[in-house]
């Protein structure tokens, strides 16, 4: 883990924008919390953008303010690690609706002085990214060496080169999708309406008091969270194993194992994170369709690009299946552009690219360095 | 569908028992509610006893007094259908724990006069199994022709010759499991803490008033309802196709088609179904382990059965999926008992049990009359 005082820098930049967004609104101004690693070389050619998943933050190798846990990706972000503070200039910012300091629902507005809630204007993943221009915009960053992400992080690493074609050197897009699925949709909406049904929601204008709508948050997470894991993965881990009992209670507690874990991960999550943000961030991931802001053709979406792309799936991986992938890498094909793949084999599900993985280590670091002996 | 004056009939039972739960409490009275299609003939060979999911109710082939709706399994049982009332005495009983007239916890307690919520005791599929045999008793039927059951339905089916070995003569088995896994169990937490986060819940009782969790209910009846589908099929009805509307609204409505299909499924359930019922019976089939009842041998479930199973599963369905079937399978052999078994190609997911199929309608009937000719 990357020690802040030493290595990382934690900032909030407020940009004056407006920033267009795709929804029509405009949003000034523009409230951008990040952190950043390793110092940008003369060139300015060594500058690696991390984006997080839903419920990440910019806290990818710096302790987390609220948990104190680690960063959420020191496996791959540190010393010696194939994201490496020695040789790169490493920004992750928390994404546009996120609530860890970026622009989103808990941020004040403006006009009213209070929390925006539900008149934050519904964002894309292209805002996410056009944010993040922004960003590096106001770090005198032109190019980026690379552009990395997992889940919704793979999907702004992939609406990067469609988007800034000529500001994007590599592309790395692991367990992602290019648009959002029925299935996928249909998850969040349950998630959604967790939340809008708990009634301490009150139509997301909770801000006043410190009564959020956690129940219903919690809920949702929980539904999610199921989605991360594989099945073959939660049968290895928990079965039916029960929770320090020797036989069933019949009652209504958690009784097996799997449930105790399912109800800690809603509870845990309510600690550090906003119910409307959720909301607004899983909106983004639905409205996510790469191909349709492309004409229908995804292919077309990387036309002006010049990048390189790896993209990395897990088999087990349910949520963003290898197929998801493959469909993304037949585009790159189509459109010309160079792309190496690979499904690497897990039993952890979605998950996985958070976990550890010599594999995916080694695939990042071999493509990163790939772009460096140029 | 059946004419009920003419085929049906509809009646409800209160049985004094007491019945003897596998949590040790016992239950008096039980009462059953069912319907009967057909006649018994002369020599008592021609029972067939339908067993219900979840959701379901006895109400198989008859219009269901609440929603006006034919029954939910009028492909497979009617005049020319597979189980006939021409040929076969139909059985079907809401079961224990379910809210459309048998004991449950909308019921109510004798002692107190009021409805029993939470202090209904837990209940297992072999409890449902019991209260079954019960009725038989009732009926004057000793033996089944054959147990037939989809999902929950098939658990019941697989519970009734394990413990009834001589009333049963064949089991036929549809998209089911001999156990919840771990991620059938989680699906199921996230339903019942939906429903208890709904503050309406208020402990179960919330029956003096016509103001149930409802909220609660719709969720969890939305989470379930995505696993009784596949991927290919949501995409395949659904995709991103957006409802009745040219553009994304960049808000928090229905925007696309899958959401608003789910909030239907959601809501509409409210209408029929009684939250604290389904705590219940998702706990049941969440203890449900045929395999753990006998000594942790699934084959010893059916040492002392001489019944013909009949095993069918969909290659689409990721709830109990085929795997789960040939477990089933395998332990039969291993048991020396006759048993067939086909996987066939549907892109339904797990509900395709219920809906319109020629080959397990095919099936379904070579295996019943293979019963009837000997």
């Amino acid at each position: 883990m990357i020690d802040d005082a030493r290595f990382g820098l934690s900032r909030t930049v407020s940009l004056p924008g407006p920033l267009l967004l795709d929804s029509g609104a405009k949003l000034s101004p523009v409230e951008i919390a990040y952190e950043t690693y390793g110092l940008l070389n003369a060139d300015k050619s060594n500058a690696i953008l991390i984006c997080h998943a839903l419920t990440g933050d910019q806290y990818v190798a710096s302790v987390h303010p609220t948990t104190g846990k680690p960063g959420w990706w020191t496996r791959m972000v540190g010393p010696g690690k194939p994201i490496d503070p020695a040789r790169h200039f490493i920004i992750c910012a928390n994404v546009l609706g996120s609530c860890m300091g970026s622009s989103g629902p808990a941020a004040i507005e403006p006009s009213s002085l209070t929390a925006y809630g539900m008149r934050f204007p519904v964002i894309t993943i292209r805002d996410m990214v056009r944010a993040q221009a922004m960003l590096l915009d106001h770090l005198g960053v032109d190019r980026l060496h690379a552009v990395v992400g997992g889940s919704m992080g793979g999907m702004q690493a992939l609406s990067w080169p469609a988007t800034y074609p000529d500001r994007v050197e590599a592309a790395l897009v692991i367990a992602s999708t290019a648009r959002h699925s029925a299935q996928n949709i249909a998850f969040h909406e349950v998630g959604r309406q967790a939340i809008m049904a708990d009634p301490k929601w009150r139509g997301g204008d909770y801000y006043a008091d410190a009564d959020p709508p956690s129940a219903g948050l919690a809920v949702a997470r929980m539904a999610a969270h199921i989605t991360y894991l594989s099945e073959a993965g939660l049968t290895e881990k928990f079965g039916r194993k029960l929770q320090g009992r020797d036989a069933k209670t019949f009652g209504f507690d958690a009784d097996f194992q799997i449930e105790s874990y399912l109800r800690h991960q809603g509870l845990s999550f309510t600690d550090r994170f906003d119910a409307n943000s959720y909301l607004y961030i899983t909106r983004a991931m639905d409205y996510f369709d790469l191909a349709e802001e492309h004409g229908g053709h995804l292919a077309h979406a990387f036309k002006a690009s010049r990048a390189r792309f790896c993209l990395i799936s897990f088999d087990t991986d349910w949520l963003y299946p290898t197929a998801e992938s493959r469909a993304i890498v037949h585009a790159l094909n189509a459109a010309g552009a160079p792309v190496s793949f690979v499904e690497l084999k897990s039993p952890f599900g979605h998950d996985a690219f958070l976990l550890e993985s010599p594999e995916l280590n080694r695939i990042a670091d071999g493509f990163l360095r790939a772009g460096e002996s140029r």
